[in-house]
């Protein structure tokens, strides 16, 4: 297997997340989900909360965290601050070896690598708000509104940092609709992808 | 296996007719590229090659075909036209059986189907170009300047008629990259997504 590097982007609610783990055990890679968030709040200096709600989301329309953190020497945004040590990270992950980097541009990040495979899970809406509610249960919001606000986030950050759009196929290998094959066979779709190449 | 219907569409160049062409053979399904292409314009009275040229590069900007061969007693365009008749050919099709349909927005006609599997299949610039130099030879243009002058028009046309992006892989169960996996793997994943549903 020469492949080393698996980048899984996703739609809110899709399953990327546990498809993404899935294919990491199964090929006894790195997983980067949490512990990626972590560093990045340990390289910036930020909170991990902060970190994942601020790191896909951004750029983030407040400025009151510049004053109060006084990250902004280089004239940086609090957001391109946070896109700089996520990109540095994710970088520098890529170097250690086999693993699975879950959302957070990495397919746009690591683009120059030839070691990559890069991945797009997405589901319909229906699917989606079904999980969610069973995942982390309702909230005042409706599950609809909530998927649209988080993707309409994702889209944002991920245009503003590479110039491209979230979600084009041709900016991945790969893309699946977890909703119409299940997380266990994407998941198997593409550990066999990364096992035969 | 219950599916029976496989849309595949394609940026040009990237060898999803020749991925079709391989799946029907594979599964002993009908292919509908040439053969559509011929009922087509057996439906609507027009040429052929005119079929080829215009049934996925439509709307087309030219009005002389209207007065000449007098078919807008309805006073639908040309392009209108030829969608209607693709539409409902595309339609009759999927209610005979098992089949591969190739291009011509088949996936959005089919929509309200349960039992389709949409498929995108694209490749980068350069495979593609060296893909269609080796297919169709060399021309006087450029094989960049001919897939970006092709791909838009296909852009264009799905955009007009279905109201949604062209690529974007939530339009899709499946999109591959088959500069990345090759034709043969292309048509194996998706033979096999078929066979298992």
């Amino acid at each position: 297997m020469k492949k080393k590097i698996i980048t899984i982007s996703r739609e809110f609610g899709s399953g990327g997340r546990t498809i993404g783990r899935q294919v990491a055990q199964e090929l006894g890679f790195a997983f980067y989900d949490k512990e990626l968030i972590e560093k990045v709040a340990e390289e910036s200096g930020f909170d991990k909360q902060y970190i994942e709600e601020q790191g896909e989301y951004a750029p983030a329309k407040s400025s009151f965290a510049y004053a109060f953190i006084g990250r902004d020497r280089n004239g940086m945004s609090i957001s391109d601050y946070i896109w700089q040590a996520q990109r540095k990270i994710i970088l520098s992950l890529a170097e250690k070896g086999n693993c699975v980097i879950v959302g957070r541009c990495a397919d746009y990040i690591l683009q120059d690598r030839e070691d990559c495979l890069n991945v797009f899970i997405h589901a319909d809406m229906e699917k989606r708000a079904e999980r969610i509610v069973k995942l982390y249960g309702e909230t005042d919001k409706a599950p609809k509104k909530r998927l649209e606000e988080k993707d309409k986030k994702r889209k944002v950050n991920y245009r503003y940092y590479t110039d491209r759009e979230w979600g084009a196929s041709q900016n991945y290998h790969i893309c699946l609709d977890s909703g119409k094959f299940g997380i266990e066979k994407c998941a198997k779709i593409i550990a066999e992808l990364a096992r035969e190449e």
